[in-house]
């Protein structure tokens, strides 16, 4: 086991890597413990769930809603839970955003960690504290950022993990090389979703790798005024996407990295969407997709990038190098639609 | 108009007294603000809202619940708010409750500001930060601790304010003296509300030296790990009560201070439960009253203050001076059922 500590303007958050989360010793008790997990988890790894206190959300994006939030409260208040409790989210992005919300504004903040399940909650969603939920086609329009106490690694879980969730933990993989660590990328383009799959060693550096990439970029800007939107490369359009056509995250942001290049290639001459869309490939993205602008665009000017009359989007310089450009809206929709 | 700024550590809160709120100057811009009110004091000072982007709410407690939010928020995407807007809520207890709770959570947490137009609401809700709603019966069960940047004090809304909000609010100011001023105490034992009704300027000066003493035990402990919990006088039984019975918030609480000063007579001999009780009384509060221990009970298990197996319970140990003290939910039973 690695241990790792993160010091955010919020707190301390405990990384622990190759940890196990059936005997996690010290890393939290089972005795103030609530587990949140869905029923794909549950289902597949049930072992680990004897004898827990466990709420089981029912899977998928269409639930991080406010229904379920709802559901969850009640099950807390009937569990007795009181200030001293800690809630576990374990599973995917959707499970441990819901937990860290519901741990928030639970008798006002209560205490809770993460056991991401999913390669795209153990380097993305389980890190820098953003948490929330859906309202209606917006996504993650309600929420808080606070951290959590803690973030168990247990690489067992990702032995039933299926192909396309690999598949879509690397869309952010290759986002974070894109953005910032040029070395990332070319390692990447040597590797294969196949070999991390059968090099576990080679699979936890990768993961400590993004995990360190992301929780710098978030603890140098923890509420996201500056450096830190540079993570939303490929998310203002691929959300758009990702809410219209209900098409995986991973999928949506693939798209919304191709077609931020290209924006870029317009701003600022970035040379090398090429080499973006053919590593996206390679890890089984199909980053090209016909979509309904004006529809899209609509939804995009209800995102929380969104301020005033202004867009902030995130334009590539060069592989490992990204900018915040300030777009007026008129100037981003002309962009936009000359994709 | 006076201005003082309270530090937190969560932010500073400029509290501005006698100001006005249909010519706010600098204190807040009507370009970026929207306004969230209830219909009846929407109907009451229609004027003061002209031309103002309002939404306005069902007024009530019963209303302070998460399908109120649901509707803010559909309502907040709808106007087009981002970011850079400012929530102000424009009311008694249940808006400000609601309006700094949406303002945390509404993009992960914008900008808001406070217009208390009841004495409850202008000496208690709109201090401290914490906001939220309720769960079933649970008050408050769902929440934040999050400052306003600003309060701003307009007596002009007093003018409507029904004699019964009079009194709700005389309970807060009764329960502060209790706890913290003495010499607050014997001033009220020899005013009464007309007296203030009719004299704004002493209504001013104690409204301002209600809002100092409440502030100086929040910033102290913001988070309430310790003495902010001596607000709380009064409260673990009112609440259950005031769930129970729906009956309002000051005279729960009054009925709940008798009580506390009775089990604190029980713990630590304290002897004022009568001055306490005519206090309450001459300010129009009637702290007496049979209600269903056992039903009452359940509720108070649920409640906030409960940790584990143990209530932290506040006690007078004179007039003035309050304490807090760690009671076993079964020693606890007792004084409660030997009331």
């Amino acid at each position: 086991m690695t241990k790792k500590i993160f010091s955010f303007s919020s707190g301390k958050v405990n990384c622990y890597f190759d940890a196990s989360f059936e005997n996690p010793e010290r890393i939290f008790s089972h005795d103030n413990t609530i587990i949140i997990t869905d029923e794909n988890i549950f289902t597949k790894h049930k072992r680990k769930f004897k004898n827990r206190k466990t709420i089981i959300l029912q899977p998928g994006e269409q639930n991080k809603i406010q229904s379920t939030v709802d559901s969850i409260i009640r099950q807390l208040i009937e569990l007795g839970a009181d200030r001293k409790t800690v809630l576990v989210g374990v599973g995917g992005g959707v499970v441990t955003d819901i937990t860290g919300y519901v741990a928030g504004i639970y008798m006002r903040g209560i205490s809770f960690g993460f056991v991401p399940t999913t390669i795209l909650a153990m380097v993305d969603a389980a890190i820098g504290g953003k948490n929330g939920i859906d309202a209606g086609v917006y996504k993650n329009m309600v929420g808080l950022i606070r951290q959590p106490s803690f973030i168990l690694y247990d690489y067992s879980f990702l032995k039933k993990l299926p192909r396309e969730e690999w598949v879509n933990g690397f869309a952010e993989i290759i986002k974070h090389a894109s953005i910032k660590d040029a070395s990332l990328f070319s390692t990447l383009e040597s590797g294969s979703i196949q070999y991390y799959q059968k090099n576990i060693e080679e699979l936890s550096s990768l993961i400590i790798r993004n995990v360190l990439l992301k929780a710098k970029v978030v603890a140098n800007d923890e509420f996201e005024t500056g450096e830190r939107k540079i993570l939303n490369f490929g998310h203002t359009i691929g959300h758009a996407i990702e809410n219209l056509y209900g098409i995986p995250h991973g999928q949506a942001v693939a798209i919304g990295m191709v077609a931020a290049c290209k924006i870029s290639t317009a701003i600022n001459g970035f040379k090398d969407t090429d080499r973006v869309e053919n590593l996206l490939k390679k890890y089984g993205l199909t980053p090209q997709m016909a979509f309904d602008k004006d529809k899209a665009f609509d939804i995009l000017l209800k995102d929380k990038k969104k301020v005033q009359d202004n867009i902030q989007y995130i334009a590539l310089q060069k592989i490992g190098k990204a900018e915040i450009v300030k777009l007026s809206i008129d100037k981003f929709h002309s962009l936009f639609t000359g994709l």
